[in-house]
């Protein structure tokens, strides 16, 4: 920003221009009713009637049911969540992955971003010793939410995916093991899975090499399932989770359809949720109990995993056939696109190659006639390598109707067309 | 914590033992229903009836209301809140105040504690060219969720209040103003008002020379205003806020009694308020929406104020009466106790002097005996000074009900007395 305000190294580092706070700040166009936009741009989940009707019967429950609903407002949560809900979420992993979970390896925060924002900074930043501590992407792209998070800068280190063709047209991202290779100074691996924006769906062997690989190096291995096992399973592939005494998950009610309560889940080992827990008590105070009163049974029941599996799931698997096929009418084959193998979230990563523009000026093209989508550039956290690829991918939602991705779809092809034409 | 846990300097500085922590985790015994404590720890507000009632009646209205519902929990917020909220809630302030505030100074956040989190990031840490950029407390004590909140040691410095004895057994602090200079290395100056955990209602003439002196040093004055003007409104004595170029003001709907929904509300100059949202974007995407859906037609049509002068305070002054009450009968005139003059908030700052014991211990005995207060030596941040006046105080609320109230006080100057015996 261009005045003259004096905020410090951290005020500026956290408010300068950043990625997603341009995505976040284009998605509060969906709170304006005259907005005409497709937007393709946000991680906005779609808004499922069946889940819908859910919330409403849930939030009739809570009403009905004493003094449930006030206790949902208005009693302070702990600074880990309502013991409750803790307890129950660890039981319900229990049932579905046969761990052996307890409340103690269960927090809440308020909102999955903010867990994240308080792991990267329990296990990165100066060690006191005159070393700054990392987290390492094994592989980006990467979620565009970590990359603004750190306070200081040289906190993130981030490896480049290797590219697999692997039909016409088609390709997927792999771990490059051989040099995934690190020092003492990294305090955590973080992997979205599946990854936010490409779509991708980290192989069960990947994730069992990066298990092992942690508890081997002595870190922990953060893992965002926001879109995946075991809820809201917006997988179109199997993915089982890894767990051992080095594995912290994360998880989101988001895409359940709660985006606005705010609820992320951590869970990992005792030693790291008692100091996530007190970290929240001193930036947050408390979490944001409704959303957990909300789920809770849903929880307890295993409804949540009917849920995913027969209403949510199908749901984008229905938008992603959509989507593809839109793609395949609009882009004519002669053209040097790619698309990232699309087997879980709700994005089509789009690989422009050898796209003559930088892909922010794509992104504005398609703004100005109407279609919001993020440009690929923003998915690089500690990356700082010239790699032409990071200016050649757009990330598209499909969450819309179906008219409107098919004619967002038209629109990006058109754009990709001129701009080849130059 | 005693295991050889490799944290960070930023998670080892979060993570530590903290005064909010530990008081966060004894209010988490309210949650557990086997609990006998008498909980005059905390900042939990009472359940009001009338209250209870408004926010059961605004449920159904947004159930009954369409798609209300659906979108307070369904869509993404923008990161600086709903566009509408904003909207009305300046309004609100220009009505209340005849200020001229737009959607552009005003921002939401996670809670009061997290838009605090932000305030002292943005104005404070290292500046870039070797020295340490500052938050000013003018008077300690001070909040006790501030103190643990600085990612970096040595940015907080906070200045010792001036004890004025007012009458028997009551004292009121007072800024000392001859000695509040500071150098350029300060980015802003904060204050509590009503002062958590003193019960102090800073006058307004106070409130104007600071105003006054944040203009003339080009720092920014921030008032956390979450037990104050012009809602949840517990003042038992006049208040108007100041407001200049350099005022940031902090609310809170938790003392409204929805400390679950977790909506902070930060009104100042659109260059801090602009920052403030790019830094929640980062730090947590967005806001949550369900509590600001809740209440928005009551800032609409003002009723918030009638509740809060009809309501609200006439309860907590209720409760006030009732507790220096149970102090006169409890406390024998001989003691050497003063309670600082209840001019807001909901707690009794309670000064023994000369306790023979650190006020630590003396919270050990009272939670041995079934009674949480909070020990007095955690509301100085920014101060290391010796003064023995930190381990001579305890924070007491009076939300309970009469009844525990009563016995409280009771336990507590039995406790005292025993104290002082030896």
């Amino acid at each position: 920003m261009s005045d003259d305000f004096k905020d410090s190294v951290f005020g500026r580092k956290l408010s300068q221009h950043s990625g997603i706070n341009e995505l976040m700040e284009d998605l509060g166009h969906a709170l304006d009713d005259s907005s005409e936009m497709i937007m393709m741009g946000g991680g906005a989940p779609a808004l499922i009637p069946g889940m819908e009707a859910v919330w409403r019967r849930r939030m009739e429950e809570l009403l009905g049911d004493g003094r449930r609903f006030e206790d949902a407002i208005g009693l302070y949560d702990t600074p880990r969540g309502r013991p409750r809900f803790l307890e129950t979420f660890a039981e319900f992993l229990n049932r579905r992955y046969g761990w052996d979970l307890t409340a103690e390896n269960v927090t809440v925060s308020l909102g999955s971003q903010s867990a994240f924002f308080l792991l990267f900074h329990l296990f990165a930043g100066p060690d006191g010793g005159g070393r700054m501590k990392k987290i390492l992407f094994p592989m980006v792209p990467e979620y565009i939410g970590y990359a603004d998070q750190a306070m200081l800068p040289g906190m993130f280190v981030g490896r480049k995916a290797l590219i697999e063709h692997t039909a016409p047209h088609r390709f997927k991202y792999r771990i490059d093991f051989e040099t995934l290779n690190f020092a003492d100074e990294v305090g955590a691996l973080c992997v979205s899975r599946p990854t936010n924006p490409t779509a991708n769906v980290l192989t069960d062997d990947e994730m069992q090499r990066l298990a092992d690989l942690a508890v081997r190096k002595n870190v922990y291995l953060i893992v965002d399932n926001a879109y995946g096992a075991p809820f809201p399973n917006i997988l179109f592939r199997e993915a089982r989770p890894v767990w051992n005494e080095r594995t912290v998950h994360a998880f989101s009610l988001s895409k359940l359809g709660l985006p606005a309560t705010r609820v992320g889940i951590v869970v990992g080992p005792p030693e790291v949720i008692r100091r996530l827990g007190a970290m929240n008590a001193v930036l947050a105070l408390a979490s944001a109990s409704f959303g957990q009163e909300l789920v809770e049974p849903l929880f307890a029941s295993d409804e949540v995993l009917c849920l995913s599996r027969a209403t949510i799931q199908p749901h984008y698997a229905r938008c992603r056939e959509h989507v593809l096929k839109c793609i395949a009418e609009s882009f004519p084959d002669s053209l040097d696109y790619h698309v990232h193998e699309p087997e879980g979230a709700f994005f089509v990563w789009l690989w422009l190659r050898g796209l003559p523009l930088h892909a922010k000026e794509l992104y504005r093209r398609l703004k100005k006639r109407g279609v919001l989508v993020v440009p690929g550039h923003y998915f690089y956290p500690g990356n700082d390598e010239p790699w032409r690829h990071k200016q050649e991918c757009l990330r598209i939602s499909y969450v819309q109707s179906p008219d409107e991705v098919r004619r967002g779809i038209r629109i990006i092809a058109e754009e990709a067309l001129k701009a080849y034409r130059g």
